[in-house]
């Protein structure tokens, strides 16, 4: 009779979940892993005692070790440089701990714990909902039986689950350095120059997405178009006039050069 | 009994175009304008002869200015370079001829013809199609009666119209070179990174789209994450170490410091 009620997992074991951490990874993940009906947040540890979402009960909090409670998985979601601390000072050991870093290593957890890494590669703001649908999920856990909790876990979670090793994975966070933290602060550049100039910085809104979804079907070595690209010595020389902050100025200039090394232009 | 049969727009004055050119921008633009039940491109002009569209009739297409046909406006979709050049050979005077660049002011257009600026605020490849209904037109000219045509064949294509002066165009050309040119090469090093060790550079394109997404939400400014905002000096160095490239390691560490310099954190 179950059946008519739609889909019913065959193996369907709840995963129990405690989160350590209150920041932005944390908040995310709670709410999101609280939706799963294969999921239960048991717990929740951090510092402060402060709820990661304002319909979690408060008798799930703690900032005490001693009083951390059984689980099936421990998602430490703190800052890279309190992993190694945090793991140490778990009350319990070989128990499966997992760290949601881009860029430490999954050795960076105490080895007193079974290891893994449970890795959302997105960009969190305390204030944007996330659709989780679409975050890719890197998963790496020492013990096969945990990377599969972990995958199942993802899994329910995401579309995109990855195997990636801590390399892969600190070849990744550097190259989203560059996609994601530095390509913000250029537009945060583009914005201030308009806002200078009393432009409304919207008219570009649809050149950004458009550069950004654009990748996604040319190689963006081919999607390459401006100045630096044609050479095209006097718009350069008028943008340089237009900059006066030296910051800009400097990276203009460097990232002029990168196009024309990269595309073999005379400099 | 013609109302039956669809929308009758009432002032349905034809537009008669010519383009010059026949780059990416000429292109996109016949294409578009092509469709338009209100634009009637006349001819196309360019030095090789070459049709914009192999649908295009070869009869519409000359290298002679002296068969240049009559027109209400001409569309001058050539390099910067090549607007003085070309607008001052059209065998005639007194007519309304645009440029379609981001960065010439509107004098660089012969003064023997009513100037004027067309300007799609766009990244065009020739192998992708463009929806121009979201792509922002820039318009000035130096008459308000061209001024209204060019609006007119702008917001028969576009939902996004705007007028701007050439300083302000100046402005966003400037501010476009880091949002679009810079950022796509942001992209490129991203992947070229990923490339190197093999890890499937797939993985960050949500990452990409998100942050582009996200800057029409909230301030770019307000949006910036990363090791350079946090100060987080182990994981900048690790992934100076990672960068073997003297180029990649010059923009990682410029714009660190110049994340740091905008977020007031200590260098």
């Amino acid at each position: 009779m179950l059946s008519f009620l739609g889909f019913v997992p065959y193996f369907c074991a709840m995963i129990r979940v405690i989160i350590l951490g209150a920041g932005n990874v944390a908040s995310h993940l709670y709410r999101i892993l609280h939706q799963q009906t294969n999921v239960e947040i048991v717990q929740c540890y951090n510092r402060r005692n402060v709820l990661l979402d304002p319909m979690q009960s408060k008798a799930t909090i703690t900032n005490t070790y001693k009083q951390i409670k059984e689980a099936d998985v421990y998602i430490l979601a703190v800052s890279d440089d309190a992993i190694s601390e945090v793991s140490g000072l778990l009350p319990f050991t070989d128990k499966l701990v997992v760290h949601t870093s881009g860029s430490a290593p999954i050795t960076s957890i105490s080895e007193q714990q079974r290891r893994g890494v449970f890795y959302p590669l997105q960009t969190f703001s305390k204030e944007k909902a996330v659709n989780f649908k679409k975050v890719p999920f890197c998963i790496e856990a020492e013990q096969e039986s945990d990377f599969k909790l972990l995958w199942n876990m993802a899994a329910s979670v995401s579309e995109k689950v990855y195997k990636i090793s801590s390399l892969q994975r600190s070849i990744l966070h550097v190259s989203a350095v560059f996609v994601n933290n530095f390509t913000n602060h250029l537009f945060t550049i583009g914005k201030d120059i308009c806002d200078t100039h009393e432009v409304p910085f919207e008219i570009l809104h649809p050149l950004i997405q458009e550069t950004a979804r654009k990748i996604t079907e040319i190689n963006p070595d081919q999607a390459q178009t401006g100045p630096a690209m044609r050479n095209d010595i006097q718009t350069i020389s008028r943008h340089m006039d237009t900059l006066e902050d030296p910051t800009y100025r400097s990276i203009y200039q460097l990232l002029t050069q990168a196009i024309q090394i990269q595309h073999g232009k005379k400099l």
